[in-house]
């Protein structure tokens, strides 16, 4: 019985220095569909959802690339940049209640970031564990908005 | 009309020093099914696929969590462990055709790093691309064996 479910990869989040350069790029070298364009002052950041698979617009759920890209140099995504460049700043994975998962984690030993889910992006309950515990991924847990 | 459709992420792969501790972390922490684990010799790694979302084996196709274990430190996974340490060190996209895929990111003016399509795990044909040209991000192209 593992600690957590995971049911698909809900999303990969990139950091970039500049979206709409970004949305540009991924938009018209790969098609896929900006769902939302947001600011989450909490994060410290400016976001893009694009959605893979246009063709599949009926079904879902859906996978995206999460484009991000810092308020400032003091947000974790500025801070990243400024260490590492662009580049995959973490995964996210969707789970069926996101409550539960972060409890199972924790009594695995697993250090989770947040105390209590937050919000991330298109309605999302979200939260995050340290990078550390799963082989330097900073990893995402995604409930949907509709889930 | 994008140069590429994308249809869904196929993997994240996450270069590691110990492919047989890290398996055994995703195993146990999310229930994740390992589906293969083999060497590469081309890509001087060896390497575990793990299959995401256990209660849905019948259908597909899936996504996975591609763990990487260096062969040397001459290799790619080698070399971005001395200079990164652990993390995500490319993503996998699922294309319909690779070769075709491959064209139409040349003729856009990116740089696909491969000539002509090579071996991926499960029996996949891929290719990458530049990860100067999306953002910092190493992107596979992966035609499934059965596409």
């Amino acid at each position: 019985m593992p600690a957590v479910a995971l049911t698909r990869i809900d999303h990969v989040g990139v950091a970039v220095h500049n979206l709409d350069e970004a949305v540009e790029r991924y938009r018209t070298t790969f098609g896929l569909i900006v769902v939302a364009i947001e600011t989450n002052a909490d994060q410290g950041v400016r976001e893009a959802m694009l959605q893979i698979d246009a063709s599949d617009a009926e079904a879902g759920p859906h996978s995206y690339v999460q484009l991000l890209e810092p308020l400032g140099p003091d947000t974790p995504v500025g801070k990243y940049l400024a260490r590492r460049g662009e580049g995959v700043h973490h995964i996210g994975y969707a789970v069926p209640d996101v409550a539960t998962a972060m409890r199972g984690l924790v009594a695995q030993g697993l250090r989770v970031l947040d105390e209590r889910p937050r919000h991330g992006s298109l309605g999302a309950s979200i939260a995050f564990v340290h990078p550390k515990d799963l082989n330097g991924v900073l990893t995402e847990l995604v409930q949907a908005a509709s889930g």
